[in-house]
């Protein structure tokens, strides 16, 4: 015998066992059902891509995060550490075939190599949609209506939809003269909540090169309170004859208007202050909070960007999308307490029982005379005790038991017990399928 | 303007376009429903583990195909080759706590370096379901039913589902004194229907070293024509004496008659030939075959193994299961022109397109009407010619579509057009939900 392999799994990496699991399906589910609803199409790329492919020529920082390595063939080759940049790729090579507008949704893990932390993993999944090939602003404001419809349907509870646009921004930067520092300056505008209004107004000056009078005018704006119309006005007198924030404050405009339409009064909100880091959002951004969990960040967050997929090809692709981090919500749903984590691990509401002396033809044809009429139903396998049998049902939370013994059987009944309410009913074996019917609709909450 | 990049993929990896990824999510969420209703729960496992705890200490063959490096902690890693050898690792970790019996299932993406062929890809999904913890034959008899169920909800036609016991095969060769040599054996007992006899017979002499006549007489048993029945009875006369072959006589008895309360008649084979190459199976064993296309081999496959978890821990783990290759069906449904992938690329049924000078916020309430009543429902984004967004809508694959100029919307109505069947219909507003629900459910197949 050689010796026992320890069984552990990498530091920053996961398993599902079913009590996680369950929900994780779920809320792919819900995306999916919502995204669809939409129009969305699924889409998947490979995991492992040519490092070229992955990164570009630069990169400097992600590279350090990312899983790159030489394969058999000696080919440099990484694993995806999103689902942007291998869309971006697909779009390039497919995307003159498949034509514009073209909607993807795509779901699945994705590697980076980052220090671990609480909630925070090396392969965490992810769940985007964009639609690409158009500038309307149709696509921009369906953002907000998907995320909507999502969280409406992931049973969080209220949220808002924190909007802004980086052209209102770079209007403001153009007007004071700073637009080329445009990255390092809304870098650290997007520490405004994390460090405060002083440290953002520090790292300005010391990574843009601005006055503190600059720095002041942008956090100004940021920084307006008010209703949607009040803080369109101040940009308005702020930086109004600006052509850029003109053009920015026309589709935040129209957005907000749109998303009336399908969204209930006071959850989409215009927050000046969100810049969101990342270099390639040109137009509107988004980012999602909960209301019970503010401090866990933006959980559905994305842009509108230019071009997608200028690495690749010469066609200019914009676009608009947002992603919703599953890990992160995973974590916020077990910190909320949220009903789908409840700890049942059975996917079947019924456990049909062996009892001892009872035919195993005889309780498969009990489970399948259930599964026929669309009812989830698991067979324990084997014929020991009946009280071992109702254990493993309680821990893994079915809602109903049914059995029979040769007694039953002989005189033509079944027994139904409910689990939760510990009520015992014995029916005639014709009607097994429509009390346990009745039962788990009784059982629904 | 740097180079562009040329967008492709590695060899052997592939992209799941819309027109792949809807039967992809298709034949998943059959599975998944499938599986469901029998009480297997969902888990996963991170696709990179300890190389060690994938490959344990041999494995030779294995290791070439598998892909190996050093993480950026210099931690000797692997993307896992299938998802049986990170089942077993987790079973050790965690079956403790959560007890047996253990139902999963797991469907995700697998790696292997193997040389390229049609059908046969370095990454592809996998979707397995075991239930471990039990040596009761009901779990046995129970794969046959899953088989069945998701082999019907595929659609794909007649199937039958081949059933021996390594046990009596494993008898065979004791009553023969060959038992030592079951592995070259059985191995080559595998490639009957690729090789024929006499090779087969060959590659026992050689790699196994029996004499003609032994060879001869394993492959009597394996060529035995007839019923179930007679088979078992064949086995019996040969080596019925041997107390094995009793046993896997008994249990393939049984698992049949077990299956015939769920499964129709003829579907179920016994087949003494099937010997699966791999040397963890000793119990029953499974192969599934599309009556329509026999050439491709078993599309679903598995059997029962003594223990799962024995490289880390001292816990005995007997369990059953089977595994569905969903690339390899996937281009089965191709070949067999399946109706799921006849190309409709859209995951919403209607369209609602923009009239040019129609506002955006109108069409945005026509389409969340929509979709508040359960249609899944798509907006054009770009107010074009009517003729660019029907042909949008012919290419996508939608069956309605659903406009309003400012006519319309100033007579308070709206137009519906049926794509397939090309009529147009023009009813009041109020009527809109039902109309298309009407239209839908006549345009169902």
């Amino acid at each position: 015998m050689p010796p026992l392999i320890e069984p552990r799994t990498l530091k920053g990496f996961r398993d599902y066992a079913p009590a996680l699991m369950i929900p994780r399906e779920r809320v792919l589910q819900t995306a999916r059902t919502v995204y669809r609803s939409f129009g969305f199409a699924p889409m998947d790329t490979p995991a492992l891509e040519y490092a070229e492919v992955l990164l570009g020529k630069g990169g400097e920082e992600s590279d350090k995060l990312v899983y790159r390595f030489r394969d058999h063939g000696d080919r440099d080759v990484a694993l995806r550490f999103d689902l942007t940049v291998p869309f971006a790729r697909f779009a390039a090579q497919y995307v003159p075939q498949l034509g514009t507008p073209f909607k993807r949704y795509a779901m699945g893990p994705v590697w980076r190599g980052e220090n671990t932390a609480a909630g925070r993993y090396r392969e965490f999944v992810q769940c985007d949609f964009d639609t690409i090939g158009t500038t309307s602003n149709a696509a921009d404001a369906e953002v907000v209506l998907v995320v909507n419809a999502l969280f409406e349907a992931l049973e969080l509870g209220d949220f808002t939809i924190r909007v802004n646009n980086r052209l209102v921004l770079n209007g403001l930067l153009e007007s004071l003269g700073v637009l080329d520092k445009s990255v390092p300056l809304l870098r650290a505008l997007d520490k405004l909540l994390k460090m405060g209004r002083d440290k953002v107004v520090e790292e300005m000056q010391r990574e843009a090169g601005v006055t503190a009078e600059q720095a002041a005018q942008v956090l100004t704006l940021a920084e307006t309170e008010g209703s949607n119309a009040d803080k369109l006005a101040r940009v308005e007198s702020l930086c109004g004859g600006n052509a850029k924030a003109a053009e920015g404050v026309a589709r935040l405009r129209e957005l907000l208007a749109v998303a009336a339409a399908g969204v209930p009064e006071g959850r989409v909100r215009l927050d000046l202050s969100i810049a969101r880091g990342l270099d390639y959002y040109t137009g509107t951004i988004y980012e999602t909070f909960l209301t019970k969990l503010p401090g866990i960040g933006s959980v559905c967050s994305g842009g509108r960007y230019d071009n997608l997929a200028g690495l690749y090809t010469k066609q200019v692709l914009p676009g608009v999308g947002a992603s919703l981090g599953v890990d992160r919500l995973l974590t916020a749903m077990e910190e909320l307490k949220h009903p789908w984590l409840a700890g049942v691990t059975t996917t079947a509401p019924v456990l049909v029982l062996q009892f001892p002396g009872a035919s195993l033809v005889d309780c498969v044809t009990l489970a399948t005379e259930l599964r026929r009429a669309g009812v989830g139903c698991e067979l324990y396998p084997d014929a020991v005790k009946l009280g071992k049998q109702f254990q493993y049902a309680e821990k893994r939370g079915h809602t109903l038991a049914v059995f029979a013994g040769p007694e039953e059987l002989a005189a033509g009944v079944v027994k139904v017990k409910n689990l939760a309410g510990r009520t015992e009913a014995t029916v005639p074996r014709g009607e097994l399928v429509a009390t346990v019917s009745a039962e788990l609709t009784r059982a629904k909450p």
